[in-house]
């Protein structure tokens, strides 16, 4: 069990895009400008990536999928080694003022990456660190109650659609962040969305899908309208060495419901197990089952 | 003709977003937070207003709509009286800084109001006016060059999606302005959306659809995919008042190909006239034609 964290001031560094330097930034003081394309459209891309034990989990999937993002969404490629050196001093430095021994400290690392301002053309970039809301925390172990939901949309990419940035983990959120609000006023605390045509799960508003059937681990079939999750991979890649058999395959709300265990995995929130989906009770595993699949998320998405 | 207008910095003014005290912003300072609901996800909504003669035009229409957006978006209703004397402040600031005589004052407003910071909760908002970009101006002369695309998904908005903010006017833009950049590549000015499954003409990256054909004005049927345009409403009744048969009507490509005259009409870029689609001419009108459309277009969406 990791000690409670006292509540901690965030930790800002700015990022040079092109590369080079980069500075902490006054997290009290404003940095972004009101014609920075995130502000005026949305216009950017992110990772949220954990900090565990000290260090930023699972770097170079975060940087792989980042550089992916930038690229449909044609930014100039972002600089790794910048990146990766800018998360290691502002985690480095949240580490030292948390005051706690290193290896206790957890916490939220996010990239944020924008087109920048529309006077200068120029990306802004930024990493910031900081505590792991409570909420995720509660949700780790009370498990979440969800909500089924179209998306709302079915997408329709043709050969002439080259420019449509799916699959980027872009800062156009509004629509998920609407969808969970939703879920919240229906008493849930999550939503997976569902492609209402085919019945297929897609997944969580923020989070990818997991079930477990006896030794068989099974996620929605990535691309398209589902976003790869690094975390899932990490997952599928500890536990096949573990003997699961793991495979993308197309699920239905009646396979989740049908399924031993279901899970909802992202980086910094972690596995929460889904204990409900629309008012329907998942089914309960033993407290050893349920020990078992949650050390081996635990596991997979802290290792460096 | 309006003289050319000299380079001049814009102005902002923050808002209040529960009303009552309004302050300027110096424009060389950041004010928006790195975990502002703009920044990180897209999240809250805008208008754009042209200033005209030295007056932000059609004022209760971007006000009505503007309220319906932060409505769909569950942000707290705008107080409309503040909205309405930051613009003026903000707009009366930058006809005196311009030095000009304020008939002579074109310049573009916009307001955007945020979910705020994660932090506080509390809405961020403000209004910026500037000039007109130079090559909007260029447009309404030279017209534009189109490429008609998919959207890339098509909306199946059901009762289960009650949460989804279609219709509003919201800061996840990233989409239309990936288009944009790509019909840039191809050439064109300006991307036509239409859905792929009906062949129906949606609207513009940032625009209205309009055809013209004898004394018929049509624009697609607005809801759903396609955001109702408050310069398209304004030429409507303009138009009536002056004999034009005007209505909702779905279209297609081949519909506008066999148009006399095809608009694309904003606030601020005003009316641009298609002189391509996909590679293929629209109909050249004669130029006493071609003005008598233009007219009714500049005094529609001039008229405060």
């Amino acid at each position: 069990m990791l000690p409670v964290q006292p509540a901690q001031a965030p930790v800002i560094y700015l990022v040079e895009p092109f590369g080079g330097s980069m500075r902490r930034q006054n997290v009290n003081l404003p940095h972004v400008f009101w014609d920075d394309a995130a502000v005026t459209r949305g216009d950017g891309c992110f990772e949220t990536i954990l900090v565990h034990g000290g260090e930023p989990v699972n770097l170079d999937a975060h940087i792989a999928r980042f550089t992916r993002s930038a690229a449909l969404l044609d930014l100039p490629e972002p600089v790794a080694e910048t990146w990766r050196t800018a998360t290691l001093e502002a985690v480095g430095d949240f580490v030292q003022e948390s005051g706690l021994d290193p290896q206790d400290v957890e916490a939220k690392c996010q990239w944020t990456y924008t087109r920048g301002r529309e006077t200068t053309g120029v990306p802004t970039a930024w990493v910031s660190v900081r505590p792991i809301p409570k909420e995720q925390l509660k949700q780790r172990k009370k498990g979440v109650k969800v909500i089924t939901a179209s998306r709302g949309y079915t997408l329709t990419t043709t050969d002439d659609t080259p420019w449509l940035t799916v699959g980027a983990k872009s800062l156009n959120y509004a629509t998920a962040m609407a969808a969970l609000r939703w879920a919240k006023k229906q008493g849930c605390d999550d939503v997976i969305f569902v492609d209402p045509a085919t019945g297929r799960v897609l997944e969580g508003a923020t989070s990818t899908v997991i079930t477990v059937k006896g030794d068989k681990l099974r996620t929605p079939v990535t691309g398209g309208d589902v976003l790869p999750g690094t975390t899932q991979a990490a997952i599928f890649r500890l536990a096949e060495e573990r003997g699961w058999r793991c495979k993308e395959k197309d699920l239905t709300v009646d396979d989740m419901l049908g399924a031993d265990q279901v899970w909802l995995v992202s980086s910094v929130r972690g596995g929460v197990r889904v204990t409900e989906i629309d008012g329907t009770g998942t089914k309960a595993p033993s407290k050893k089952d349920e020990a078992t699949v949650a050390s081996l998320i635990r596991e997979a998405r802290t290792t460096v």
